[in-house]
């Protein structure tokens, strides 16, 4: 099905905006799941568990799966099948790629054939000329980099000609000329609410991705009033804040106790 | 060893600039390669093996390998070693990743631990500050992507704020505020030699990687003249055109003459 279909679904489901984040972290996770054979495939079959009924998407950042080398990336398969086989969310693979052309056919097949995931996200640096084949993919998620959560995105990303920032720029063309397939979409750090808003104006009713709130300290409130478009649109994710409020043996039952939370909290400044 | 060492090293042990992609593609290798356990390993030391004494670097673009999931991965990392093992040329890890600062930790465990990379390419569309984990690591070449090789590079590279194009902006942060530690570089399509000459001018006398020339179409005489600092400082980089001179078993015999005839190609504009 295609990624906006099944994004929905799960909102309409969950009642919910929220998109755990699995980034699972050797160093982070409890002594009982490292001993295990595939301690991150392990963490995260619990924490998706424990949150499946409360999100509208899960967020799989690659780093974190290279981190542990071929291992690791069949730990990330093995995260995703388990996934697809026992939930009905979307994946997204944040992998934040951007190649030339011929390149690109390489990490699309990695994304779109090895993992199956729904969506991608892309950083724009290379144009869209070079992102042309990830486009062509009409029924996955294709998530631009617009404005980074990061305190130093303001360094290009922030920059002026004849009075439009680049993310604004960026976002006219991802919303204008790359969204042939209607299958474009946009990431705003939820730690820039302005910038937020002013995307949500250029791109119209396209879908944002917003992480930032939690760990990186993005005010919840802000973020979601910017970025809605009615009471959709938008993916709030939260990663660290998420998976670990917990380091103890009761990670998961944690873990789900604060997605109800921040999932409440998000559908109240929804309304 | 630090990678500006191995890498002025290899310049002078094999008297080239040339740097060969290993970036092998399943479609591509013959048939007798394909047939094998891990071909895309098998693929590379065959021609590892017909060109490290030609070469002053060889760049494994990430792409290739994660195309095939974590058994390509894995064939990633059995060519690296098989790199160290056998030879004393530096391994560049063609990754273009960015990512917030906590997750580039993650990143930089892939490359450097997992990999054992001496050098990797970076997309600056985060700035600085995100991508401040790997300027810390003093002994690696982090090699900044200033202007890209694809037909579509100037849709921001080239945009003007200020008079001064993005790449140029780009470059100038590069070279100013970010190589404290003397290990950052640039990367610059040989496929724009206008813009070559102008990082040049702008970094003194970093180390520039320029890909683009074969499969892609630049000219080598005008790269190699406008990227040189004195008779070196400058990697030209070929990929398809490096290993796919032929696709019959006598793949590697030929790749090693291709190798031998652009080596001494770019050492005579380097005169």
């Amino acid at each position: 099905m295609e990624f906006i279909k099944k994004l929905n679904q799960a909102v309409d489901a969950n009642s919910s905006l929220l998109c755990v984040g699995l980034d699972p972290d050797l160093e982070k996770v409890p002594k009982l799941v490292k001993s295990l054979n595939n301690p991150l495939f392990e963490f995260n079959k619990a924490i998706i568990d424990a949150t499946a009924n409360l999100v509208c998407c899960f967020k799989l950042n690659s780093a974190f799966y290279e981190a542990e080398g071929a291992n690791g990336v069949e730990q990330l398969k093995l995260t995703c099948d388990y996934i697809r086989k026992n939930t009905t969310i979307p994946i997204l693979l944040d992998f934040k790629r951007a190649d030339i052309g011929n390149t690109n056919f390489a990490y699309a097949k990695f994304a779109f054939s090895y993992l199956q995931a729904d969506a991608i996200t892309l950083n724009p640096y290379l144009g869209g000329e070079a992102l042309g084949p990830y486009f062509d993919y009409k029924d996955k998620g294709i998530i631009i980099l617009i404005k980074t959560s990061n305190p130093g995105s303001a360094e290009f990303q922030n920059l002026k000609l004849n009075d439009k920032a680049l993310y604004e720029i960026v976002a006219e063309k991802a919303a204008k000329e790359w969204n042939k397939n209607g299958n474009v979409m946009a990431m705003v750090g939820a730690t820039y609410p302005k910038e937020l808003a002013r995307v949500r104006q250029i791109v119209g009713d396209m879908i944002i991705l917003s992480p930032g709130i939690g760990a990186q300290g993005g005010d919840l409130k802000l973020a979601v009033q910017a970025g809605l478009n009615g009471d959709r649109g938008l993916i709030i994710n939260a990663s660290r804040s998420s998976i670990y409020p917990s380091s103890g043996d009761d990670f998961a039952v944690v873990a789900g106790a604060a997605a109800i939370k921040l999932r409440n909290e998000i559908n109240l400044y929804r309304d």
